[in-house]
């Protein structure tokens, strides 16, 4: 059967001030009623029911994990005791599935993107699981580019996309590419063969155990140990001892560069990763004059800003192309062009005792 | 005996979030350790003792001001039951004074100006004092322009200033001057007899009643029954009633601009009537990327910003040129050429019954 794996163990700095240590991006309703690991699981409705969602997340958030998904069963949310990237929790997935499901298919999401055309990401997800049932076979989702970023990892494929064909398709992948350059992005764009790496797998769970066996056997060992403590009181002990052994690498570059018979399958569903605040402007519905007013703001001669407020009230005066998101204790006034840099007043509290508002 | 009015009964909605309805500017620490209200007492140290300094306020300010002012005694704290302007509010403290002493010359002071050259508004306010001892004579205090305002009203003298005299004068009056629009100002300036209305009134309390007996009988008459009550179980009552009768109008306009023996004092002590926070951001000291950074904030990228914070953090990046005031329950960004636009948020709030944020 298919199941998802929804990775949430991020904790999206670039949100801050709504995102912080003890609340991430993925529990934060930046679009809408829903949060975004809402919007992740109910975007699955009608091709893997809840009960056949999973969610790994760092044990800090498995309470709001349960309580922003009370569909999934309780025992779906599996917790991380230490972050240590995506290949340990990824294997640490395929060990509990298997053990449930011995012909179990993982479909692995990140928890934090949007997919406006949820019809044609269904689509592209029901070839890449076909694809992947084939034991052996790693796919992946990959985005057809719409300009050379530079803040995305790239996936080369074989062949050409056919425009015209309307039926997705899986392409063997040649290589993976890390974030390039603005010259190797414009490259990559130019020769028509790269996609941009969504950061979603489709495989069986006994292939990717295969493949961590293979290429990480320190991690596969590691978690060796998890396969016969599952269900009993050792579990937890087992897990954690599992992920310090495990070297802390991403599945990428721990398993797929290396991998054979890997696959990606091209959609182009309006997909954003939605990285910082630039991108929640970007993909909001906006005024006539370009603004996007959510809570208790009222602007007088502003455009194309971005105001995030809650019962406080937020007033801008001859104030345009800015983004203001405002919190209980904290207030960030940003530049739209420079919401990458969220970050660095994330650092700059942590590292000057003000992690009372991290 | 010389003693001061200082008139506190305005609302200064120019200053909000900080400034509300139940806190105004005057009470508010725009600079420094201290409120303007107190710094205006604080200013009079050496010429006026607190003893005989009196606060004309609206009665809702009362208690505030005799918390800010504990030097003061609690009965120099006139209350003004309704706000009608400058005339019934001097009308009213020369009545009060004349009652305690007949020789009485009073000097009235806005609550809420910046003057940072103290021994030299001593001198200039020592030479008004010392004309405005001779009965009948009303003495302003003008400073000296130093660009074409139009946010001032104007006095225009006789004679001629000497910059090489070191003493203060006083000219006589030849005309006071509505706030001019651009062209008259620069034409005001260029005259070189124009001097800037500082709203500052030097003169016996026998005196400006004998004036506004004259010019504004109403006013004179409403306030006679007020002599006979004062004391007495029937003072507030009478103060009321003569608050009600009196002609809602300034002193300037129903006494000053018919009045005769009027004489102008030019001083030029640095004074700023810190009329919007631009004004604020004006007379503060910047760090070297030009801001003025007050309370719990973190600038990344910015320059030319004033932040007034308090516990809440603000984090600018990428911001230059803008104004931001941050309070328990309202954050103002504004532009800082925008600052005169902060009245028309205060009159949206108030209009669409969003009171409790003014």
């Amino acid at each position: 059967m298919t199941h998802a794996v929804i990775m949430a163990g991020g904790i999206g700095s670039r949100f801050w001030p709504k995102s912080r240590r003890a609340r991430p991006k993925q529990f934060l309703q930046v679009f809408g009623e829903q949060t975004l690991i809402q919007n992740t699981v109910a975007r699955l409705q009608g091709l893997i029911p809840p009960e056949r969602c999973f969610v790994v997340t760092h044990e800090r958030y498995v309470e709001q994990t349960r309580d922003q998904l009370p569909a999934l069963p309780a025992e779906n949310i599996l917790a991380e005791p230490i972050s240590r990237n995506t290949a340990p929790c990824i294997t640490y997935a395929a060990v509990k599935l298997l053990a449930q499901d011995p012909d179990a298919t993982m479909v692995v999401l990140p928890a934090d993107h949007v997919i406006p055309n949820v019809r044609q990401f269904h689509e592209v997800l029901r070839v890449a699981i076909e694809k992947a049932r084939e034991p052996g076979t790693i796919v992946t989702i990959g985005i057809t580019p719409t300009h050379p970023a530079t803040g995305y990892g790239y996936i080369q494929f074989e062949g050409s996309l056919d425009p015209s064909d309307p039926v997705p398709r899986a392409y063997p992948v040649r290589t993976f590419a890390e974030k390039p350059d603005q010259e190797t992005a414009e490259r990559f764009i130019d020769s028509g063969d790269f996609l941009w790496n969504s950061g979603m797998f489709i495989w069986r769970a006994d292939t990717i155990l295969d493949q961590v066996r293979a290429h990480l056997p320190a991690a596969y060992d590691a978690f060796r140990s998890v396969q016969d403590a599952l269900g009993t009181d050792r579990e937890p002990e087992a897990v954690a001892e599992a992920f310090q052994k495990s070297p802390a690498t991403s599945i990428d570059y721990g398993v797929m560069e290396h991998a054979d018979h890997v696959y990606v399958v091209p959609g182009s569903f309006g997909w954003n990763d939605v990285g910082d605040w630039r991108a929640v402007y970007d993909l909001s519905d906006k005024d006539d004059h370009g603004n996007v007013l959510r809570g208790n703001a009222i602007v007088h001669d502003a455009s194309r800003c971005l105001v995030h407020a809650e019962d406080r009230l937020v007033a801008l005066i001859g104030i345009h192309d800015v983004i203001v998101v405002d919190t209980d204790d904290a207030v960030l006034i940003c530049n739209r062009d420079n919401t990458q840099q969220v970050r660095n007043i994330v650092n700059y509290l942590n590292s000057h005792q003000l992690t009372q508002f991290t």
